[in-house]
């Protein structure tokens, strides 16, 4: 019950919750490690033994990238997203740019463009008012280029020391167009999986600077707003089952969360996922596998078979969706996993990561 | 051009954003200090000449505690807060309280009941696994008192020393009722000004056991969601025109907000300000104004004369009001100024505070 990290000892007069005590699965851990904020198997104990039984059940439980509510006769997309990215500036984007497409991402995951967004902000004491200045330039940059704007903010200040530069969060907003149910559950056997490029691209672009490490060409983030992507796929049908932005753990992170959310197999050709060669030679170099790699400008989308070929076509139309390709389906057998078949003809599991390969990457 | 606080030194390609330049009034700090986050001047020139050039006019510009926005045939409010406070548990309440408080209230001083709310957590690596949970369980409870849940959450870890145990940032949504307009820019000449209880409360208890003080009795924060009371006071008239919690920068800081935003003037009488006794020896011990001291379960409303006896007693009725009292009136004389009329029948100008007394309030 000490409070250690809060600056000062429990005052006597701590409130008792209720006497809170650590539900088993979490015990292994008595204090927060980097992997709980890897997106991976610890996140999920998190949020599954630890913020859903404090919040209650109700659309929390539902644990897509966004709530999707009804207000007013319409149905509302919600979403927030803290970003603590290190460094503040990578090639391809700054934590500005972020801090907006992350959100922007989430709600368009749901079919929802971003009509409006709230941003605060958490300064270390000491940062140069210019780096924030930059940022802030960059984040509103990036809300007029995905069609939105930040209507509502906040700034805090803490100590040296007691952050790192800048923090942002950002929440979103938009309108789920009528006719549209996108959310995990609702992958289907037969469905088509398709990814809207190439993989791994944001992930080795953070290590590659936080590192110092180089690869012969510099690799960019693909750090980008979805939502137009988005809305060419939902003009050739109102009808995809599950969209997701692979972001903190991968492709594999998310499409494990697919599987499971729905109940059911997904098998991956391994030679179809397009990963370029850069981070491939990235990734052997560094001991990762590219499909946990971090990604902040590409989908996933589960289609109904029907109309696969279509929307990969309407994908590849659009500059973001250039490189989309088919990299398997959606399986009856297995429920609850992610099968890779191999270049060599076999099969491996593709499982969730129990954190994250680079912490701190959005 | 540095940004030695990220951790890293700034990429060659770091992605010029126009050549940003730090506007005038922002250059005596050409580093963030603790101020910038007080709420008071320093807070203003940040969003004045740093944020809103960088997000653009809009919505935003109107800088009430929350933007209303035009969604689907209703008007929505739309808040965020980020919370650092320090201790996370204090007399009265936690983090997780003022996490949902904050929001809800925010909502609450444009006539909005908090419907939805999402929740980003940065968790210190380090912190005890059983104080997230402590924290995570007060703000489901506080949300569960105020009528609103938690329906979209995300989970950050930062490293050891980049933080200090749990920030907290939360957005809330909700519906304001047809007929009501409540803003800063509606204050007029003859607006009767109310507060709903006694001042200074929250500051104090965060002050006594962050500095280990003792003022003879335990104070404890007033932090409490102010929904009901709102509706409350709606259901007499429609027709209040502010209402704004005096939480970063108190009670002076929320007038001199109001009375810049409509172009008004505004005269406190000051014996009529509660400030309890506790408040006033507290005060007085560590050189502090109560005018100038947070509080997060009160509010200041500005009301057409023809409704304030009837509010003043429908606020009375209520628990979070039975304190509630006039404590001056919105005249045409000195636009944009605070003045107090002194017990001693003199007057002095209650000026904006350039930062906060007590840093990392809320």
């Amino acid at each position: 019950m000490s409070d250690t990290l809060s600056g000062a000892p429990a005052p006597a007069a701590a409130p008792d919750f209720g006497g809170w005590t650590c539900p088993l699965p979490l015990r292994d851990h008595p204090r927060v490690v980097m992997g709980h904020g890897g997106g991976g198997a610890l996140s999920a104990e998190l949020v599954e033994h630890l913020f859903l039984p404090a919040f209650g059940g109700g659309t929390l439980a539902a644990l897509g990238d966004c709530a999707v509510l009804p207000v007013g006769g319409s149905r509302l997309a919600f979403s927030t997203d803290s970003f603590v990215v290190r460094p503040l500036f990578f090639p391809g984007g700054s934590i500005g740019d972020l801090a907006v497409n992350g959100t922007v991402n989430d709600l368009a995951m749901s079919g929802a463009r971003a009509a409006y967004l709230s941003c605060g902000f958490i300064l270390e004491e000491g940062v140069e008012t210019e780096v924030v200045g930059r940022i802030a330039r960059a984040l509103g940059d990036a809300a007029r280029a995905a069609g939105t704007e930040v209507v509502t903010g906040d700034t805090k200040v803490v100590e040296a020391g007691h952050g790192d530069g800048v923090y942002i969060n950002t929440a979103g907003i938009g309108v789920v167009p009528p006719g549209v149910d996108i959310r995990p559950q609702r992958a289907e056997p037969g469905d088509v999986v398709i990814v809207s490029g190439e993989i791994g691209l944001h992930g080795v672009a953070i290590m590659s600077v936080r590192e110092g490490l180089e690869f012969g060409v510099e690799i960019e983030s693909d750090c980008a707003a979805l939502g137009t992507l988005v809305e060419a796929m939902l003009a050739v049908t109102p009808d995809l089952h599950v969209l997701r932005d692979p972001t903190r753990g991968g492709l594999a992170t998310a499409l494990n969360e697919i599987a499971g959310a729905a109940g059911v197999g997904v098998v991956i050709r391994e030679r179809a996922v397009p990963v370029p060669p850069q981070v491939a030679n990235a990734c052997a170099i560094l001991g990762l596998d590219p499909m946990y790699v971090a990604n902040e400008g590409k989908l996933v989308a589960f289609v109904p078979r029907a109309h696969a070929d279509a929307v990969l076509a309407a994908m590849r139309a659009h500059p973001l969706g250039a490189a989309a390709a088919v990299i398997g389906e959606c399986v009856p057998e297995h429920p609850g996993m992610v099968v890779a078949r191999t270049a060599f003809g076999g099969t491996r599991v593709v499982d969730l990561p129990l954190g994250e390969q680079l912490p701190r990457i959005c």
